[in-house]
């Protein structure tokens, strides 16, 4: 452990640094560089082929030996933190130890190479709270979908609570983000049908056949989609609901639309 | 006006015994009353049976005048209070000034009388969060369930948590809650087909027919069902997941599972 840098001082300018990336979108932005937390965590960013800048940890939550036995860690900076600059540091409650300044990918349109002759595809529209962009994220992988696109965003990808509510999910898909004209141009360029999820659709979504090239998009719950969206949708479509209240979560409603179109594509 | 009573005081008792009934589960159970707040809420409790005991209003937040045109409001106790005492009573930042103590209803088992020959009915077995029972329950609203049934659960119906997250949706539907043992007996006699969502199954729910009499029964996200669902069941089922994480927000698997039920039921 002797090569081991050890920081016990709130006041180090590293962890001043860290603690900036972690609250403020605009530092993330501007260094190219984000923070993440947890045990899954690193072990997804890793499997996504994410470069490690720093990698922090608590040798009273997590030994150097259980470090380096879990994670391939041998060309990254390892620095020990005491437990008070951990806590300083950590977004969570209950946390395992271990955190790392990782370099941010690249999510412009022109990153996303579709792969699949026959992508299905998730956007969401200005996407308002993290913990929503998150369960989506969670969906997608689950799914197994081709690609996320997220398009106005309002938010930068690595916002500590998007990491967060995805469960780490966040670095295992591929997921861009750009304005809304762009994205529809990319899709009728490759021939990829749109389907909009509106309230004021007619067309039951279990009408549609979603086996050829498919992005399902949904809006926020307050004010669904924008009018181009709707305008340039190759079908606009609709849930049906049967309740006192007209909206779903937006998560629940997209799980809906990707798992109906995967169970036609299992046959 | 001259006949309703003016609350600017927090230490008036009413406001008290109000705060508690906010706070406090035991004081909602000991007094079989509780707190709604906002027109939504007001309006589907209204709609849903629910008898108020007292209804408070803010002046600066709503004129009496909109208040007695928007809601039937004739027989019941009418209390204007302060945007001071207002604020303090409040649960949301955005709200609308209309709250009241509503009374509770009866959640026990042998309430529920299934009415529709074939039902379709979510069972959601000790939830955790409060958050994950209102998105459950705006799910079974838009779904227009028959029931929802809450095995073992954590905390009653009434935390203002799980009105506020459910939009109202915790007033609409034919809500119990039970111990599993007692569900199980429950459905086996009334020859319901009972569907254990999980992570360990080995038939899709795609492959299931729905159309008959039908619980479909969810567990927590960190550990499942209890053996004692997973046995009893008519057929386990798993939602396949293709992903990097082996787990699904609990509202979502249930949306998955409940709108291909009901897509089956369609035709």
């Amino acid at each position: 452990m002797k090569d081991v840098k050890h920081i016990s001082s709130l006041q180090n300018p590293l962890i001043k640094k860290t603690l900036l990336l972690k609250e403020k979108s605009r530092e993330r932005k501007k260094s190219g560089l984000f923070v993440l937390e947890g045990r899954k965590e690193f072990e997804l960013a890793t499997k996504g082929n994410y470069t490690m800048d720093t990698i922090f940890f608590c040798p009273e939550l997590i030994s150097i030996e259980a470090l380096k036995a879990s994670f391939k860690i041998e060309n990254t900076p390892l620095i020990s933190v005491s437990l008070e600059v951990y806590g300083k540091l950590a977004h969570r409650d209950t946390t395992e130890g271990i955190m790392a300044i990782s370099k941010a990918k690249n999510h412009e349109l022109n990153s996303l190479h579709l792969t699949q002759a026959n992508p299905l595809i998730l956007v969401a529209e200005a996407p308002e709270k993290p913990g929503n962009i998150g369960a989506l994220l969670r969906t997608a992988d689950a799914a197994n979908l081709d690609a996320v696109i997220i398009a106005n965003p309002r938010t930068d990808l690595y916002n500590p609570n998007i990491i967060r509510s995805s469960v780490g999910c966040v670095f295992s898909k591929m997921i861009v983000m750009a304005d809304t004209s762009s994205i529809i141009s990319f899709l009728k360029e490759k021939r990829i049908a749109i389907y909009c999820a509106a309230l004021t659709a007619s067309k039951p979504y279990t009408s549609i056949n979603f086996t050829g090239p498919t992005a399902i998009v949904v809006g926020t719950e307050h004010s669904g989609l924008s009018e181009e969206w709707l305008t340039n949708s190759t079908q606009n479509i609709i849930i049906p609901m049967e309740g006192a209240i007209d909206s779903m979560n937006v998560s629940v409603s997209a799980a809906i639309l990707i798992f109906e179109a995967k169970r036609q594509r299992i046959g």
